[in-house]
């Protein structure tokens, strides 16, 4: 069982979890999470800061442990799960890379803009002289056209990725444009699919479903839904729903629902619904880090911040740009003076 | 916008998210929901005790108030949306019903067990002779083969119901058999198709978005997931992944969240996760109600809740065959002995 597994899945409680509970994850919840998901056989586990290794910052959230300690107390209870890193060029350095894969950390995950592969090779590479598995993991993945994904996916796999991920990071995609994706990445690369999801819209689950169908097999969830936003793929669940389609994940189901009910559930500060907010960016299709300004800007402006934020999404506003988030505010309080 | 609508969408927290408040709604909080409602352009608001009408008994759980108060309520406010009422007959009678319509009730949901439709012709005229728009709901879906289903499906088209509903009361159906059931009722009945999801799998989504795809057009949702177990499908964000979709169902998408965030989450005594108790039920595809006999089941014969329930789901058990549970506890307790 434990061998053949038809889908491997990295647990990401541990990193993209760590936005869900304010970077605030100690060596002891990660030394209980983490025995807990080798013990149900998870094959991968995440663990860095929710931005990846040396994330830590104001800007994207002081972490309270350092993310090496965390790494290192993972690797030292998982002897047979391995463990996994995130890292954003630009935010991490390959000193980073290189101090996590001493520590046992066996895959690198690089993560891009998913039209910006081409600031990984040189991550990718030096993770792959330190022994680690690669992936490239492609982020924000709706706002490209499919040609434009299959073009720097290829450009991944030029660089040595063992595995491409489709990043839904915003939940903004609908299971046919997923379907779109994964068809045309698996006709055009020869490396491993996989897929990541956010459950902003409730398609997380049905997205991972189509994206397996469609010849991906590598799967990120996060168990008790603890992501950013409305969090991923529920792992436990997914692991429910794949062994009752006969598809093998070898991870222990039973094992997945305890950890989830009487050690993940515990540590949330509040538990992960679909509000208002992650609604809102899944529906717009936006950075996160988005919401706040646009709250700001539609107080200032006396318009429905929604309306910002799917504008935004309209115009595939980045990271960098939001200066525009005034702008289109400024835009839509006149169209609403015209319009009355 | 508002007669042009490509799906009817009945908003179900009032009556299946009844039980998610332990049916403890007063005549304000109906006021306040029925109003949002209506406001948001809600076509249907059903309104009952989570078991239907008459619900309400030590068995099912006592209503803190008389639900046809709670109807009458949503009627004053509602004068768009239409109020609809749930109906398990052998629970509620005839004279139910009419009270009901009396206080202005515009639908009547004749539920049934899947297999059942025969206890359901009275109910059905009785509710035509009121002048109410019927449904035909058929519960428990999954525990009858496809072929099994037509039949019963037809049966209720034959007693004059208007729609005819897939109710996937245990969350147990995966978007592959949402698909067949519904496609096989689009060939054989000519009335209108429903269904009716819950989240146990994290499915309610993806199989509704599959049943729309087959035909159904009439879909039930509770805001802010507000439905037993893990909920409905998630009604302001069915809103709006239809909208992305570009399928009209007249609700106003905004007034919805707003609903969700203002009004249902603050009613909320716990919010709606997958935990691991509506996960088992999913997976097991049983009733709810068996979860605490297998429990105490599972104690006494010192085995796992969870393989009881699973056993039971594969054996079809249905409620009233409760003296099952301990039979076959004691079967794997017996089996676990030989094995070890």
């Amino acid at each position: 069982m434990t061998n053949t597994r038809d889908i491997q899945i990295t647990e990401v409680a541990l990193r993209d979890g760590s936005h869900a509970v304010a970077h605030q994850y100690t060596v002891e919840q990660v030394l209980k999470v983490a025995k807990a998901l080798n013990d149900a056989n998870v094959p991968y586990i995440e663990v860095s800061h929710g931005d990846g290794l040396a994330g830590s910052s104001l800007q994207y959230g002081l972490s309270r442990t350092n993310e090496m300690e965390l790494i290192e107390a993972a690797v030292s209870v998982a002897d047979k799960s391995k463990v996994a890193v995130l890292l954003l060029p630009g935010i991490g350095t390959l000193h980073d890379l290189k101090e996590a894969a001493n520590l046992g950390a066996k895959m690198a995950r690089i993560a891009t803009h998913v039209t910006e592969a081409d600031v990984a090779p040189q991550h990718i590479a030096y993770a792959k002289e330190l022994g680690m598995e690669t992936v490239g993991f492609l982020m924000m993945n709706h706002m490209a056209p499919v040609d434009k994904l299959v073009e720097q996916a290829k450009l991944m796999e030029s660089y040595g990725a063992d595995t491409v991920y489709v990043v839904d990071s915003a939940g903004y995609l609908l299971p046919n444009q997923v379907r779109e994706r994964i068809h045309a990445l698996k006709q055009s690369v020869g490396v491993n699919i996989g897929f990541h999801g956010h459950n902003n819209l409730s398609l997380a689950m049905a997205n991972t479903l189509v994206a397996i169908e469609e010849g991906a097999t590598y799967i990120d969830g996060s168990v008790r839904c603890l992501g950013a936003g409305a969090g991923n793929t529920q792992t436990e669940v997914l692991v429910a729903v794949l062994e009752r389609m006969g598809v093998k994940t070898g991870v222990d189901l039973y094992k997945m629902m305890d950890l989830a009910e009487d050690i993940i559930a515990p540590l949330l500060p509040v538990p992960q619904e679909i509000t208002k907010d992650s609604l809102t960016l899944g529906y717009a299709g936006v950075y996160s880090s988005f919401a706040l300004h646009a709250k700001r800007a539609a107080e200032k402006f006396g318009v429905d911040s929604r309306d910002i934020l799917v504008e935004l999404g309209k115009r595939k506003v980045v990271g960098g740009q939001e200066d525009m988030i005034v702008e289109v505010a400024a835009e839509i309080a006149k169209s609403k003076i015209v319009l009355s």
